[in-house]
């Protein structure tokens, strides 16, 4: 049994080289304990990567400004994942079921089951637990509906559309909550084709120099309802300018700035008073009570062909090479980003 | 009869200076004009200094995303003022009434009685109308009951606590709204000690170097319920670090960027989504229909002494040196800024 440590919090980057004393992860074997009442061991097999465990491992943030408890120096790094029972001391849970929650980069890990969301149906692809019917979806679909407050008809900017969250806002904005416009933001010509396939009516490619211009010409003169921000920096500069007058920002993340605080910076703060802007953050958890109503909802459009729930994951096989497991997920940050959900398959 | 018309619309700098081509501002004799149906003429007897002025005479925006038309080259310059009817087509207001409304930089204006926001009690000091029964004093009103929602009990943090908004601000949430604790920022010492006279339990001034420091002690573990916002930048930074999770930013003003955009750089955005905040921009128009309720409120706590309305204002007697109007007005901009309302008597 090995589990993956994190060994040197980052303060700013993040050192991958196990090699190097300054590496943020160590690989380290972990010995078995037995399970207390309401525990399970789990074996995992897929593992979600997630922007959002960036921010679990700051060294640099106050504890009590964290939705989540920090990830601390000799802890195992945390992770949705997805895996076999092999014993419970649960009674909601037995072994042989298949179940995903949170976990951690590790071959087998003990968890309460609170920290499981839900049992797995084994006649869906795994992959679709940590995509669409999973955290990101679950993201997706209380940030358009209880954040943005999204009505049919409306229109919808969303960046980093190519992304887990943003492909499965593109596919609910348009084709479950009847957005009348959708655009995307993506970051190659690959990835603008896919979003367009998913549902988007435009999207432009942040690589390109001219691409604020050409957002400015898709969105037109009425600009828009609703701006799902997921980038942070530049990108929510123009989406500040471009949401009509009491329109809506749903604050749902920040990639930009993962890796690179100066990248988040926002010059168009003024929008927000001048046109009455409403801003909300959230998690997904906030809406934990709504989940299962909402994961019904998401299984019933994945399986009337609303979501192409095939298309919505990259799953990555690493073949037992545990190195390879921070590697993946860094690639989040990397323009090695995939399409869709990044999933590592152990 | 003269007026103070826009010269040149400042890209960033205000020109005072009358006597060079590049003046922002020019002094002209206008010409006296019959009345259409339902417009007034009024002699101009007080000015009210907004900061907001300053961004509707620039030139950069687009015209649509102005909360209001902006003043072009060769108009007036708007401003709310208190004047005199000398004639009327107005059903609503006679000759001798002294009204308070939208005018402008003018010995004399020809208004519809559209842009008249009250009649004045004469029994009243006129300056109590374009300061604590204002513009300012109705922001202040309907920022922390309609945007911040304000709870008895709660904490509220305020910026430019020693401006015509903010010293409202501080006395509404301490004694009508029921605060648990108001904690100021000014700019100075004697600001510092009259906001704390007006109820604020702390204030900070921002010229000291570690102000950030003693405000976080006033603050203390639990953070603020509500921030109030006027002036953007690091003090925006500071409030959106320092709002408990799921609190509110009343985003009012951003007078740290009005001439010099930089200052108006917000680096602590994410905390928005990690915390949950809500920020609401608003403008006071937008509650225009609840004015009447509202005034009569803010009336009721002027009498019975929660309000010190007397302290509230400023006034600035230019003994008919027109030169002396937009130069009393940047004031506003300056140092020179005084405690409250900055009104200009002509």
């Amino acid at each position: 049994m090995v589990a993956i440590h994190l060994e040197n919090p980052p303060k700013k980057d993040v050192n991958l080289n196990w090699e190097e004393p300054t590496s943020t992860f160590s690989l380290r074997e972990i010995e078995s304990k037995s399970l207390k009442e309401g525990e399970l061991r789990v074996k995992l097999n897929y593992l979600s990567n997630d922007p959002t465990q960036r921010t679990w491992m700051a060294a640099n943030q106050k504890e009590s400004r964290q939705y989540i408890a920090p990830i601390l120096k000799g802890d195992i790094i945390r992770s949705i994942g997805l895996g076999e029972v092999l014993e419970s001391r649960s009674d909601k849970y037995a072994k042989g079921d298949v179940v995903v929650g949170l976990m951690g980069w590790a071959s087998e890990i003990i968890v309460s089951e609170a920290a499981i969301s839900a049992k797995v149906d084994k006649s869906l692809a795994p992959e679709l637990y940590l995509s669409s019917l999973g955290m990101t979806g679950l993201t997706a679909y209380f940030g358009l509906k209880n954040v943005g407050q999204i009505k049919e008809g409306q229109t919808v900017l969303i960046s980093a559309a190519s992304g887990a969250t943003g492909s499965m806002a593109v596919q609910l904005a348009k084709h479950l909550f009847k957005a009348s416009k959708v655009i995307g933001i993506a970051g190659s010509a690959e990835k603008v084709e896919w979003v367009k396939s998913l549902g988007a009516d435009y999207c432009a490619n942040y690589r390109e120099p001219d691409y604020l211009k050409k957002l400015d010409e898709y969105i037109g003169e009425d600009y828009v309802d609703i701006y799902f921000d997921n980038v942070g920096g530049e990108q929510l500069d123009f989406g500040l300018t471009h949401v009509k007058r009491y329109g809506r920002i749903v604050a749902c993340g920040a990639i930009a700035g993962y890796n690179d605080n100066s990248k988040l910076i926002v010059k168009a703060w003024p929008e927000i008073i001048m046109n009455r802007l409403n801003v909300q953050g959230f998690i997904v958890f906030d809406f934990a009570n709504e989940f299962p109503q909402a994961i019904g909802e998401l299984s019933a459009a994945v399986k009337n062909g609303l979501v192409k729930a095939s298309e919505g994951a990259t799953v990555i096989d690493i073949h037992g090479d545990w190195k390879a497991v921070p590697k993946t997920w860094f690639k989040l940050f990397t323009d090695e980003k995939p399409k869709g959900k990044l999933v590592t398959k152990l």
